[in-house]
């Protein structure tokens, strides 16, 4: 199975927290891990078994450039991934920032594609979980 | 595999919902479908490999009966139902008055379960479609 | 002016949020400020000026007491509070847990009776941030 | 007071409705419209006294060239604008096809940048409302 995570990233911390689940889900017997920045992702990155997005929170919402991924695959790759595996994460500068506004933005894009999605209702640590997708304020 | 339909309804219109959800879901072969009104609903019904959440859209948002059904269920269901099937539908009273909306509301508690949600690509018809799942404007 | 900040609470971090909202609002000349538990609470509070709701986030949501309510007004204040003020704030037990979610989520119930609503730009303090209303982790 | 309306457009729908919202809003005496396309708008637009920003539903979403604008005005408009009024609305090609969470995505950017945003409680037509924004399913 190919997971394949594509981040923006403006001050860094994003693409930190790209490395961290990409060392996660390495972990996992049998799943081959891809990173990719948008800048070098395209459609075909979306066909993967699944497909991880991470965004700085920009305006509550994923990046322009994240989501002219989503807006401009659409020919190629939207209503052909039904039941594939969708997941976020995002980073934001602030504790009430948007970044779970953030993650919900691409959660939105992804069932939109028609992935499946969820979140985990396990804590990571004391007073940080992940129930939408994983979150951090600045420096993650 | 058990799916269980958990509605609330005012004028009827989302009970009517429910029952072309349930009619749809029992062609599948191997699948038993339950429909329960949030009156007769509790805790258990969460355990379903497939719950399926309908509510009139009262301010854009599911009723405060469905919401109490996820409030009160926390300690026996919360946590306990990862990686199980969840999906939601929507009837109100106007175009742009929150149907979609209320569908993610549903989502929302849903995916803080830990349910695996998702919505649908197709076209039900033409204009009609339910990528977060379905909705109705007034009489479905 | 006169502003009601209706709240609800189970741990007793949403109350201590309601108590330092009403003492900063209760600093600016001319304003009255009134603080209610949502049990104690009715349609008519919906009517003043300014109405602020916070809310533990119970599934990513405002809880059902709350909810109820905003349904239960209905009849009584909805369309009839155009161009108020209204505002949003909640607790939750995790970085990640949905407590902007639950914002946006009283926010939407709030627009859809006709008030208007905002979030603040300024920063509270480093990395704590009001962009859609305050939230807070653990105790505030 | 000026009213700038910034809108993207893909078939043809949405600048329809942006002429709709600019005919309205200019028989009210004393408004100045503007109409732009996201092509030619830039970070100033964002000062008027009031902004609406119009979107094809893309993904559930405005566009990336409409968020493109919010991301790069960043430095120039964000927390200059607080207290200035915005609104939004958005066309998509079906009923239940995102065309609320679009509006939703907007209302999310405005009220980050500062800007107070609100719905409107009445009804347009029968079944048609606004209560977060304009929407419109098709030709509008």
């Amino acid at each position: 199975m190919k997971i394949t995570i594509i981040y923006d990233t403006s001050s860094g911390h994003t693409r930190k927290m790209a490395q961290a689940v990409a060392e996660g889900a390495g972990t996992i017997e049998g799943i081959e891990v891809v990173v990719k920045h948008v800048d070098d992702a395209s459609a075909e990155d979306l066909f993967s078994e699944g497909v991880i997005i991470g965004s700085p929170t920009y305006c509550g919402l994923m990046t322009w450039k994240l989501k002219a991924l989503f807006d401009k695959s659409q020919g190629k790759a939207w209503g052909k991934v039904d039941g594939r595996i969708g997941a976020a994460f995002s980073s934001s500068g602030g504790l009430g920032g948007g970044n779970e506004l953030a993650v919900f933005s691409i959660l939105n894009a992804l069932m939109n594609y028609g992935f499946i999605v969820f979140g985990l209702t396990e804590y990571a640590g004391k007073g940080v979980t992940a129930h939408y997708g994983a979150v951090a304020v600045g420096d993650p």
